[in-house]
């Protein structure tokens, strides 16, 4: 981790090399809730990792990945509510609000299942239901820009 | 979160670019402590924009990455416990595994006591805390190959 100056001069940076119309708050918006996609991106894959037999950790890094990726999935919705268009978000994320939230409430129940099958029953449990991630998938199809 | 198959192909995709020695499973260990540290990163960054009000949320979502990212600084030394060499670590990390788990250590004691102050005292209590942040810098400063 950086300290905070550290953090806050790479936001700028970050702000001021982005063309178009978003202003620096705009951009802070569009960080936040890129921070919080891509802490869901990296406890997903290390998951996968642990899953595919890639790594090999103690079954409780297995159920804490899950548990905080689903304290994360719950700080989803919020993040995204400002109405502030770009980074990897196509427009129809706020032109389809109802549905896009709609999916999001369905991550906070998907990823709690999965949290509570790790809990009971570890990867052998949690793993059939986090194989079965359409929820992630179908959502990043219709709402995520590709880069 | 992209799904497991396309996390795998990026994982190997990933391998088979990496030069030098370290090979497909070792390329794995990194991946996965980087998961973690990647993890971190993004979790300190959020609470840095709630701090410096770059963002606005709700009192729970400072607590909630707070807790988080005490969750996950416990996993950070069993994941840099297998001596692979390479990806942003540098070789003294376990030519003095002593030191740098220790540091590692204090981490956790560091997270816990910005979680435990975010709980109590919301971000005016953690935020001080937070902010001096040299367990992060110190470790980095020793640890961490620049990019």
């Amino acid at each position: 981790m950086r300290p905070f100056n550290a953090v806050v001069l790479s936001l700028l940076a970050t702000a001021v090399m982005v063309p178009g119309s978003a202003s620096a708050d705009d951009q802070d918006t569009i960080d936040y809730r890129q921070h919080i996609m891509k802490t869901m991106g990296e406890l997903t894959a290390a998951l996968g990792q642990i899953l595919q037999q890639k790594v090999v950790v103690a079954p409780e890094a297995f159920v804490s990945h899950a548990e905080t990726l689903a304290i994360t999935a719950k700080m989803a919705k919020s993040a995204f509510q400002p109405k502030v268009l770009g980074g990897e978000s196509k427009p129809e994320v706020w032109a389809s609000w109802a549905d896009f939230a709609k999916r999001l409430d369905e991550l906070v129940v998907y990823t709690d299942a999965v949290a509570s099958a790790a809990k009971s029953g570890g990867a052998a449990a949690a793993g059939p239901k986090l194989n079965d991630a359409h929820v992630c998938k179908d959502c990043h199809d219709h709402y995520r820009q590709k880069k």
